[in-house]
């Protein structure tokens, strides 16, 4: 089953807020209900807001009745700049909205721009199937049978339309067999990968054991994993931004010899910009002084303290051993192997 | 007012499961009671135990009528065992009971040792408070005026009896006049840094931020802290103890080149052992499937996930800047450091 799909005119998702507790599906009839449906994190994860971003251009088309052309243009184009407002750090989002509005603007009557916009952005969801499978098969050659494998936030199916991207890897390496063991931080504040990793990998049947967060030293220090894999929300010519958390990771890795894996599509790349360019959303402080944000009984903190609760960090690219693409893998030096995979769009490095 | 206190036959104890919501006591009138304080962390904190564990083999002694002296021995001696069994990796619960129990074993008459063990945990009470501020007078010369500083778990007047030994210190810096700005990882999974040093440190007026634990390498990056100071359940010849997460914070400031403190009194080390030789508690899995341990109405992973949930991890001394005890400031080398003011419990190898 696909995590975000179009259907009767509304954009429908499963809702990952309510998980584990409850599978259920949201629809969203405008803009504004998947703008909060985005803000709420019911969905999230960089290549699933890609496709959310392309439905919701979709959307906009059809939330009202039009008095001609222009006014459908002008209003697509405003409705878009609201959506991409939502989240700033994640670069798919914009991708997938700019992707489908500047197709949808080519449409020469209101038919055909709604007609085109849903066309643009089930072909972006449809990619996002193929890619991830495509990544799977080249990044599960950097795993062998018996790995044990630690990651954070989820990158499966709940953050993609279908197979996942750093999960979709372990899903690949365990559908040719090796069996691989994961250990899934928490992923504090919004628990992403408690609620949604340690769900997804379940229902696979993948050995899965949750951590906290701040487990990740003592799991490296005892040899209880030998990998570490991660998504990434963008990719900037020094650095990878993803879940909060990722850089600690990274140096932890560093520090215990272990590789580093980072997993993306190549639209998570903004190659023209550095890290001192990328806003870090930062989030509401009822995420750290609940102990749920929808359990707002219990205060966990002081209702007063002031709270840092930045979403994403950035890794330095030195700490990071190769980025899994649907093009295949890249190695180190970035400076050179990244621009060739970008500008060629051909194949990798490597593999 | 003592966070732990002799009173009416009682422990008195502030009920830390209740902050920050209620400020509560609990009365702990037989051995049974404290052990269930202690196992649920109503008093946690390796000071706070030493004295727990003094404080409840006197309350053994008046649990029940003892028909002759031998009888009255034999139990609390039987009560001591049960009661340091609840808690294997802080060594000051074991300290504070067999300090209470041998001196109360030399008693010739169930009056003298009631007496005898009430008088020598009370002993203990007032020697952690002075120890605390000779502890805090001697480390408050490593901190400055304007620095910012990360820390971990609890370490203030709540797990000790009054003022605190990692945030006892931050607190005598800041009474000399120091401005000093605090970072607290809110320590996953039972929060003691949101619950506890939070308001700890909002109540003495310090400028104090939350974060999450995986918020610690973002927070050192972008130069927010500038020191790391941490407690210690245990300081062996190789390592120390302390809450989980601990290790991670140690190597991040490694990576970033900040000085990492660690405070505690002598009590906390166990020289003869090796970190291989410590048994580290590992904790039930609800602490990390619901929301809140008090809040069991909402998961925040599926019910039937593994979990491995270690209560503390060992950092090598290697990594680890300075020791502050109430003999003075430890710096390396640690091998001979250490034994030096261990076996002469004169003056420190610094200040």
């Amino acid at each position: 089953m696909r995590t975000i799909f179009w259907q009767d005119g509304c954009v429908k998702l499963i809702d990952q807020t309510k998980l584990p507790e409850s599978l259920e599906i949201l629809e969203c009839r405008n803009v504004d209900e998947l703008a909060m449906a985005i803000k709420r994190l019911a969905v999230r994860g960089a290549p699933a807001l890609e496709v959310a971003g392309g439905y919701g251009v979709a959307l906009s088309a059809f939330e009202k009745e039009f008095s001609d052309l222009n006014e459908l243009k002008s209003h697509i184009v405003e409705r878009a700049r609201l959506l991409a407002s939502t989240r700033p750090t994640a670069v798919n989002l914009s991708v997938g909205i700019e992707r489908v509005l500047s197709k949808a603007l080519e449409g020469d009557s209101i038919e055909e721009i709604r007609r085109i916009a849903v066309e643009e952005a089930n072909r972006i969801a449809d990619e996002d199937v193929k890619r991830n499978e495509k990544l799977g098969e080249f990044g599960r050659e950097l795993f062998e049978d018996g790995d044990s494998v630690l990651t954070i936030c989820n990158t499966g199916s709940l953050a993609t339309v279908y197979w996942g991207t750093a999960l979709g890897v372990i899903r690949s390496a365990v559908k040719e067999g090796k069996k691989i063991r994961v250990f899934a931080c928490e992923t504090r504040p919004l628990n992403q990968g408690s609620r949604l990793t340690a769900w997804e990998l379940l229902n696979d049947g993948i050995d899965v054991t949750l951590i906290a967060d701040s487990m990740a030293g003592i799991v490296m220090q005892k040899g209880l994993v030998n990998k570490v894999i991660v998504g990434a929300d963008r990719i900037v010519r020094d650095g990878v931004f993803n879940k909060i958390g990722t850089y600690t990771l990274a140096i932890l890795a560093k520090e215990h010899g272990l590789p580093f894996y980072v997993a993306a599509p190549l639209t998570t790349f903004d190659w023209g910009k550095e890290m001192k360019d990328v806003e870090i959303e930062e989030r509401g402080r009822e995420e750290l002084i609940y102990c749920h944000i929808t359990c707002k009984r219990k205060l966990i903190a002081p209702e007063n303290v002031k709270v840092y609760n930045p979403a994403f960090d950035a890794t330095p690219l030195k700490y990071i051993s190769a980025i899994i693409t649907e093009k295949g893998i890249i190695f180190p030096p970035y400076e050179k192997s990244i621009p060739n995979i970008l500008n060629e769009g051909g194949s990798a490095s490597s593999t």
